[in-house]
């Protein structure tokens, strides 16, 4: 036997493994990121404002009803402090589905959330939101949000 | 010389070309997409209803202000066709941004739109959104829209 075939054999495996890129369980990300939507809303109900920050890209946009986009994590951090200074403000969310790119690097869902504010009478005004969130899998391998979207919604089953 | 050296270098060429994805131009994706997005504003300037529904993927998701959720093809398009029927109704949009993921079958844009209705006064009332759009890439190669969300924004430059 020609003592060739074997040094071909193993350059061609080694070849072969190294050129097929790692497959990208999608069902795993999009479970990883229904639970860090979930885990977010949690801190969300803190006050712990570092913790809530986390969750934003740098450049990501914020895009609440009514005012023009909010651009980029400064932007986002004065909008999201001035939101907890609010008497009454409390929120709240829930992811209900998920899509991920077959490369693994970007993802959206679609969301749900509920706010509370207390209104100049003092009593505690609800809004219900439907909300898009899209993520991009930053290269330490972490999924953050680079756009956060919502609008008012009739109140599930009101 | 070895005549397999000729046969290894033709196998080993033969096995990388097949291995090797086709690299996604991101940036023409996203060209297309911001031209797809502009031409199909076009489009909703006619009163073409089925011309105008080709935007949008059978699972597409409308996500107006005020409503639940507009969910599947066949919904938007009563929703389209309603809208068309409004006393002044016109709508036009135009993409700001784009975002590729790097295996080009899922993209997300920035866009903003205009949109008018006579109100029962008879006076034509304009109305500012900002817009998240996301695409898929079907199996055909064709972009459609599966998530269209919008919500209000002040005047620009107003």
């Amino acid at each position: 036997m020609n003592r060739r075939v074997p040094l071909v054999a193993i350059v061609l495996v080694t070849l072969l493994s190294g050129c097929t890129r790692p497959a990208v369980d999608l069902e795993a990300e999009g479970e990883a990121l229904m639970q860090l939507s979930r885990d977010w809303s949690d801190v969300a109900a803190t006050n712990d404002l570092d913790a809530i920050m986390a969750g934003w890209a740098e450049d990501a946009v914020m895009m609440p009803p009514g005012i023009p986009a909010v651009e980029g994590k400064p932007a986002i951090r004065d909008y999201v402090e001035a939101a907890m200074q609010l008497p009454g403000f409390q929120i709240s969310w829930e992811p209900l589905t998920v899509h991920v790119a077959s490369s693994g690097d970007m993802a959206y869902m679609i969301e749900r959330n509920v706010s509370t504010v207390t209104d100049s009478s003092g009593n505690l005004v609800t809004t219900y939101g439907k909300v898009v969130t899209v993520w991009r899998k930053d290269a330490d391998g972490s999924w953050k949000n680079v756009i956060d979207m919502w609008n008012e919604t009739p109140q599930p089953g009101g």
